[in-house]
């Protein structure tokens, strides 16, 4: 039994020149569409995450309130639900499986929106993470159709700091022999907890472990967060997948393509959506700074820090209650404008 | 030909209860000794660094002025100079070498000092990130002794979340299988590259990189940027040595011995030395913070942050001329007062 619902996209050109073939985007949906279809959120996922980590966002009372709105939660390609290095036939499988962009993925969410649901206008993207970096290409891509975006913990376009952080983490998961270049019969684990090593001190932020949270999340050590809640959640994800992942990530960037062929400022100064965008005040690789350059230049934006010490994870649904609460008073407050 | 002198330790017992037989702790010195043996200065080295690295601080007409004072430069156990994984003999050799401590290496070179210059005070104790925590070091293990200290881009203990920044850089270096457990004939270069390009993102700041700093600094890419400044200068390093310098960091802690007994706000209470301890503004795993806690416990210390965007690196000396001469100035000044 699976909770998801699966779109075929048929062969999808990619901005790479390359085609995926019988291309998925597996989706959820929240609540019900109504009549008047215009009342839809778009809440993509966010790295090495499928949709139901998104949930904790959802739910009656909440912003994202499913008894209100009909909330489309679509699988980010490389996730290993939708199209993925794990879950693609041969030619395109595994070290093959071609890169893809945000761009890429917006249009076949775009696709799944319109084609499937009839739907021309959204109320909200919203997302954290790889999520905001969707939020804020729709926002680009589609600015008569978004209503509202709300990216958390994310930027328009990947900073360089931001690459090179993740270089980091690919050099660590590919330094294991047993990688092989992408064509491993059995998880390169060695790698994998090479990269989720590199992960942890990125993830959360410095006063975060000088505060020890992690002892008040329930880890009885240092080392046993580190093995827990880093190394255990990326060994359960395909290392192809988790590249794949990070390659669409290094080259997020809203102005690349025909539309704004790398002109930041027109693609930024082009999103008419009313915005909210709200970084944590201590994430090391989306630092709040990225975002207030963006926001300079958008027409409709209001910059939002989050008064967090838990870093990037300030944003992750339903990690940390007050900085969950801090987002959905926003999504509430944007949707209600 | 060397530039430098070595010291015979003769059998070392380290805290750790093993003994390093035969050890040696290479140095240099600049200027010379006064008859009162009153104008000393030490300046020890930082990580993968050897005595050459810290020349660019130390000249006529600069605070360290060898005109004036007698500049002693030992370099710390694992650089590849003093006693390290790449020069013992065995059977403490390559994997086997054991670890050693700040402590440790205090207690050397403060053998040094007395058995073979006969100094028994010292006008200031300073240097850069591991030079800064051998520092503090000092500061705790001799407060009678050291008149001041001036630890830049260091702390007297080494944080929770500096130490899991070392734990990804360990990881990404340890992932390769031609480390082989530390017992390889030939270099690791797979690993040490991946540990290179770990590093890379962390040792100058997100600003650093938002403003193309490495172009201004001749390099033609971010790519040629990570090859050349990060892969190139690690690929230079014994792995064994890096690693063995990399447990000294980890450990770091003032109070990690009998004599405080992991009483951390003693062991800063005990540093009788005038200080001027300098974080970098934009230092992401010695953040100003961490100075911030300890000063406030150090009964005779100045927190003076540097206001550069060049993260950890501001404190590398003679790397970028802007913030060298904010060290200088406060050096010049703690030495006059």
């Amino acid at each position: 039994m699976t909770d998801y619902e699966t779109f075929e996209l048929g062969d999808v050109v990619l901005q790479s020149g390359l085609t995926l073939r019988s291309a998925k985007l597996v989706y959820k949906t929240y609540g019900e569409l109504n009549d008047r279809r215009d009342n839809v959120i778009v809440f993509p996922t966010f790295f090495s995450s499928q949709h139901t980590a998104n949930e904790p966002m959802i739910g009656h009372g909440m912003a994202l309130d499913p008894g209100k709105y009909f909330i489309i939660v679509p699988n980010l390609f490389g996730n290993g639900l939708s199209s993925s290095p794990s879950n693609t036939p041969p030619p395109y499988d595994r070290a093959r499986f071609p890169p893809i962009t945000y761009h890429d993925n917006i249009v076949c969410q775009h696709r799944l929106v319109t084609e499937k649901f009839g739907i021309d206008r959204i109320a909200l993207v919203c997302g954290f993470s790889m999520g905001a970096q969707q939020s804020y290409h729709w926002g680009a891509m589609f600015p008569d159709m978004v209503e509202r975006i709300a990216p958390w913990c994310g930027s328009a376009r990947t900073s360089p700091h931001n690459f090179v952080f993740l270089e980091g983490v690919k050099a660590a998961l590919t330094a294991d022999d047993a990688w092989n270049g992408g064509w491993y019969e059995r998880q390169p684990a060695k790698g994998i907890r090479a990269m989720a090593r590199v992960y942890a001190g990125w993830g959360p932020s410095q006063a975060f472990y000088r505060e020890k949270v992690y002892s008040q999340l329930g880890f009885s050590s240092l080392e046993d967060y580190l093995i827990t809640a880093w190394e255990g959640r990326f060994l359960e994800i395909d290392a192809n997948d988790l590249l794949a992942m990070v390659a669409t990530w290094q080259n997020g960037d809203i102005s690349a393509n025909s539309r704004y062929e790398g002109d930041f400022s027109k693609a930024l100064g082009a999103i008419k959506a009313k915005a909210i965008v709200m970084p944590s005040q201590t994430d090391q690789y989306f630092p709040p700074r990225d975002n207030e350059i963006e926001v300079s230049q958008m027409p409709n934006a209001e910059l939002r820090v989050i008064p967090s010490i838990w870093g990037h994870l300030a944003g992750g649904p339903g990690r940390n209650p007050e900085d969950t609460l801090f987002i959905d008073s926003a999504l509430r407050e944007l949707l209600a404008s």
